[in-house]
Order: C-alpha cells, then structure tokens, then sequence
C-alpha cells in the first residue's frame, strides 16, 4: 500500500479525564516522528473538537511541541487541552452543508489524518468522516481513540482515563477511611460516585480492600436498589463496628426505575416550587438520619474524579500515551474508520494495543459483569478486584511548581 | 534542673489532618531518643485520647515502632493513628473524681511526661492536667502540639495540618479550573471551603494565581456576604471570560448573622419537614441559576481536606514531625502547660519551633487579617498569597502498595 502523504489533526471531544492529554501527547509524538520521516508535513489541533474545526480554530502541535519540549508535562495535565465540545454530527443526506465545509477544510489544510480522542459519540463522529471521505474520493485516514473515566465502551479491556480515575476514588475511600474511624460513636459515611449508567468506578472503590480497608457496603447500578435492604445490610454490619463507609453509584434506582438521587425520594422543594435534585448521596444520608438516628455523612467525589491528575495511575497515563501514538501508525498503516483498543494478555498483566472496526461496536453501554459483583448486591467480588487492580499500578510524579502540579495550557 | 525520669504517654484529640500522625510520629522519635538516653521508659500511646486514658486504652508504642520501623509510613498517614475524642475537661473543682481517677492512672503507669496533640480544647486539657499535677504534688510534664486544618490558633504563625489541607484545595481547584475550561459556555462552578469562622483554607485557593490559574471569585467568612453583590460579581467577570470558579467558604454570612447554608435561603425541606441543610455551595448554585440562568454546579470539597494524605505538604510534614520531636526536648527541659509554637523568621522562608504558656493563649480564633483580603472582598492580595505559598511547598512520596498509599494502623 502506497503511504499517504500529507498534514493531519487531533480533537479531543466529551467529558473531561486525566489521561485525556495522555493521549494527545501519545498523537503528538506519533507526528512527531511520522514527520522527521517525512509522512506528516504538521499536525493541527482543533480547539473545542468538531466545532472548532469547522471554524478553523486551529493550532500547530507540531510547532507548539517542537523537540518534544512540554509534553510531559502535557501528559500530566487534566482535561482536554485542546478544549472540549458535545457536538455530534448528523448524517451526510440531511446535512450535506456541514460535511462540504468539512471538506473544503480539509482540502484546505492537506489533511490526510485524523485523530480524534472521545467517547461514545466522538467514535459516530469518526466513523462518519471516514464513510463520507471514502465516499467523496477524500484520501484521508480517520481514526478514533476512546476516553472515558466511566470505562463502559464495548471492544476494548478498559478505556483510557478510567484506572486514573479509579485510583483517585480507592485512594480517597481509604483516606476517608482512616478519617472516620477516629471516633468511638456509631457513624455512616456514604460515598457517591461518578456512573449513571455503568458501575465501574464505584466498584474501584473495593480496591482498599488489597490492605484489608474494604467499604462496608457498595451499591452498583447494575443492581436494583432496595431502601429496606439498605437499612438492614447496615443494621447487621453495625454489629460488628462502629464506622461504616458506603460506596454508591451516582446511577442506583430503585425497582420501579427511578433514580434514588431524583429528589422525589426526600420530597424537597426549593423556593421556586422547583423539586430539589438532593443528590443520590444526600437522599441516603437523610433516609439513615431518620431510620437509624445515628451520625451519617455524605460526601460527593464529584469533579475530582475526572481531573485529579496528580494521583494518575501510572499504569492508564502510559497506556494512553502508548494508544495514542499507536493510532498514527495505524492510520499511516491505513487504518480508518477504527477505534482503537486494549486487550488484556493472559497471565501477568500486559496490554496489547489493538483496532475495531467501528461499525462493529454496538452502541452498547458495558456494564460490570455478574461475576465482579457479590451475591447480596452489596459488595464486590475477589474477581472485581482482581480486574481492577492493575489499572490503577504505579504512580506518576508530576513537575511541581510553587508547590502545585505543573499544567500546560495551549 | 533535675531530669525527670519515667513514662510518657501522647494522645491526639479533635478533628484529624493530614499531619496529626506525622506529629505523633516526632513524639515517637523524640521518645525512642529520651528512652536511649535512659530518660524514658515507655512511650504509651492513648487510645481516643483522654476517654480512653481513663479506660487505661494504653498501646505501648516504644515497642510497636521499636528501631523506628514503620515510623515514615505513620508520617503519610492521614487521620489519627490513635484515635480521637471530643471530650472536654470539667474543672477540679466540679469533677474531682475524674481527675482523682486520672493521678491514679498517672501514678500506676508512672506517667512523668503527657503529650496530647489538638486543637484548642486540647489545650485546655494541658492546662487544666499541669496545674493539678503539680497541685497535687504529682511532678509530670504536660505539653501540647497543635494541630487544626483551620489555621485559626493564636500564638503560632500556622499550625500543623494547615499546609497539607491547604495543598489538597489548591490542587484540587487547579485541576477543577482545568476541567470546567474545556467548553464554551457560559457556566459558574462554586468550590465550598472547610472553615466555619476563619477563611484561612478557602484563602488557600488563591494559591493557583502562582501560576496565572487564580479562581475568579473568593469569598471569606471575615466578609459579610451579599447575595447581589455576588451576583453582580458573576456579571462583571462574564465580560472576560466564560468559565468562572468561585470558591467560598462553608462560614459565609449574610448581614443579619444568618449561614448562608443554613437553607432558610431555598426554602426547602425535607420529607420530615425539617428545614433542609442544603449548604452553602448549593445555595449558591440554586441562587446563581435562578438569577442568571446559565449553567452552575457546586463541588463541595468535604472530608479529603483533611485526610488527603497523599497529596500532604512536604513542608507542613517535615515542621509536623519536627515539633512532636521538639515537644518531647521541651517537656525533658521542664516545660508544662506549654503549647509548641511555629515562629515565622524574617526574609527566605523558615520557621523557629517555640512554645507559648497556655494561660496567656486566648481561647479566641485567628481570622485571616485586613491586608489579606481585596478591598472588595472576593480575593487574596498578594501578601496572602506570600503568606500561604511557603507552607504548601514540597512533596511527599507515600509509600505505595497494590497503587495505593500505604496507612499504618496502630
């Protein structure tokens, strides 16, 4: 196959990770050597995703991250350096306009590559580009790289963003740990995590259990949630201590489906007649003040989780590093219309850095699996854990400035 | 002067940082040096401070970290490795059958140095136990180490714990300015601050300004706080820019005296009909929504300001340990019912370690003064900023097993 010569561009799309940059750094260095072979002649970067480009916001990584300089400290920088958009693309017959003035930049510029780091809907955007370039004789290879701290795509071990994401919440549930086992009076803690939909995170909350500093109780929302069963699940470990961590998924609804966190639950309305969006974690810890009059405590891990770079897991920063740069050979390989993707290996932990042809990737959510989660529904398993535990190895050490991580902003 | 010689024993009471146990463990140091030197015998640790002292809860912890092992791990880990306890002395005079119980104790144990680390109703605790040893013809040396997050001790430059919780809310609202970046929409995120009475942690995020990262609006409960001029705030600040990050403190006030969070202001309640404590975070986010209608979320910043261990400042570590370590010298040189101090000396950062006679400590909290503040009271000058940045400088490296930060649990 002959090899396609010419400029490409990087987007980043979707919510916001900790390895989000990784992987864009990953890209930068793929161009980076792709263009000292004389393949890649620049490497833009689209401001805010699709939007961006469609204004021609466009920045020059190849100027800007020339040498190398900067980039590990790019790789330790939360959310999207590029800037983010939720912007999803419609098809080519009903929106023909749109897709002309993608090509007329794309001529433009000379692109022949492009790489766009996203989720879900980042991947029907690649998808897309790649059908409409094939279709219009557009040279031009499109190539996707999943990101999301939610770990629940189809076709791949474990998403980029996701161990770092992992690790945060395990290290904050073991440091909260500590906190509240201080006192000597009867205390609920509950934790809320990140995941509407998958209950990947709050199952890393498990992970403090490697030292023997397991949560009490862990509600996913891959189970239906019982208030009775709750209250009893506490009443029976309170007979064995005082403070009890509970880890619950922002996502837990009860059996008729409704979310626990809707508000309807505490009954609450603000000033303007508005019902009160409480808060998963807020409901519980009024429901336990009142049935078990006891101390409890709710606490909201909230933007952290999606950010909190300097406790990267060291392991999901190179691993994205490494699927970035992997995605510019795949596309200089002539990969399109592909997503990119982790296989575990058999035996010690290692991945492999494969592709998915993105029409094979159902448009499904990957929940966590029976066998991760315990018989009761309130707990996980020594297969859970034994799943998680590897994303969130080893720790990154930022470049620290006045005393805070260093960030690179473009 | 006579060296005392005989047992020792430390206990910690109060709320827990980050560095409680990183002064527990200069204790032991400066314990296991005064037992080689034969001054010492036993170090006794005191399980939930006082109350489990009279419970004789004791731990002997000259030999739990005999040879200094696991002592640097202690140092990292967050929370109180002995417990703690809220228990406040009565006077002699009303209770004397405790303090009859506690010279017991003293006396069986052969107690001749008590150590206790907390905050100002610790202090009390010295106070009140060196003026009735020696009352009681009982010679014991009674010293106290401070510790709070809140910084608002009089007599003392800082205190310990402040450095790290401090570092963990100057990260963390960074990488949330970071996050909230990546679109290009309108929206206000409100970070909520621990610090009920002074500002001194939610000052702290100013602290990314070091780096051109400064929040746009910060608000102390040393200023009375204006809904209007909030609101008006917002406005002048969306002609700049289109991601704004507020941080406030838990303690702001209106006018009349009343919280801020204390949810008169939405009006809700629950299903009980309580008045519903929505905090104030979410106040202002239901407020800000209502007023300006664009896109608003609160992060309430919760228990990791004081237990995020991994994230502790090198600084506040290294003065933690050294202080415990120079409680035990000043208790063998004959001082009781002292507390250790922090002197700041003049020009390139350092800190002399001092101690202050507890009677001439006022029981009166330390607001964050006049010059720190902007003249409009939503910002830090840059003498706060000066004042603040030394003490989060410096990283720690936790020992890590499993990816996680390695507790010792005594």
């Amino acid at each position: 196959m002959a090899i396609l010569y010419g400029n490409a561009v990087v987007g980043q799309s979707g919510g916001p990770t900790s390895a989000i940059n990784a992987t864009l750094a990953g890209v930068i260095r793929g161009a980076l050597d792709a263009k000292a072979q004389g393949i890649i002649g620049k490497l833009y970067g689209m401001r805010n995703g699709i939007e961006g480009f469609l204004e021609e916001r466009l920045v020059d990584l190849t100027e800007r991250f020339d040498g190398g300089r900067d980039i590990e400290a790019l790789e330790l920088t939360p959310a999207a350096a590029l800037g983010s958009c939720r912007k999803k693309l419609k098809s080519p017959d009903t929106d023909g306009e749109t897709y002309a003035r993608l090509l007329e930049i794309f001529k433009k510029y000379e692109i022949r590559y492009f790489f766009y780091i996203g989720g879900n809907d980042s991947m029907d955007t690649v998808l897309k580009l790649s059908e409409y370039a094939a279709k219009n004789d557009y040279e031009m290879h499109v190539v996707g790289v999943p990101k999301t701290i939610d770990n629940d795509l189809m076709a791949t071990d474990h998403t980029p963003g996701f161990g770092s994401a992992a690790k945060f919440v395990a290290t904050t549930v073991k440091e909260i740990m500590r906190d509240i086992s201080v006192y000597t009076v009867k205390a609920v803690t509950i934790v809320e995590i990140m995941g509407r939909d998958a209950g990947w995170l709050t199952a890393s909350a498990a992970l403090p259990a490697t030292s023997g500093d397991a949560p009490d109780l862990i509600y996913l929302p891959e189970r239906v949630f019982d208030m009775d069963a709750f209250i009893s699940d506490l009443e029976e470990k309170f007979k064995e201590k005082q403070a009890l961590l509970v880890a619950v998924s922002e996502g837990i609804r009860f059996a008729d489906g409704r979310y626990v966190g809707e508000g309807t639950q505490s009954g609450a309305v603000d000033v303007f007649g508005h019902k009160y969006l409480a808060g998963t974690g807020t409901v519980l810890e009024q429901t336990v003040k009142a049935r078990l009059g006891c101390k409890v405590r709710s606490v909201e891990l909230s933007l952290p989780q999606r950010c909190a770079a300097h406790i990267a897991s060291k392991t999901d920063i190179d691993e994205s590093v490494t699927v970035g740069r992997a995605a510019v050979a795949a596309a200089i390989e002539g990969k399109t219309g592909v997503m990119m993707t982790y296989e575990r290996a058999e035996g010690e932990y290692s991945v492999n850095i494969g592709c998915a042809d993105i029409r094979t990737i159902a448009n499904e959510i990957r929940t966590v699996p029976d066998e991760y989660i315990n018989a009761e529904g309130n707990g996980i398993t020594d297969e859970g854990i034994a799943y998680l535990k590897p994303l969130i190895e080893g720790e990154v050490l930022p470049i620290y400035e006045n005393g805070l991580p260093k960030h690179i902003v473009i």
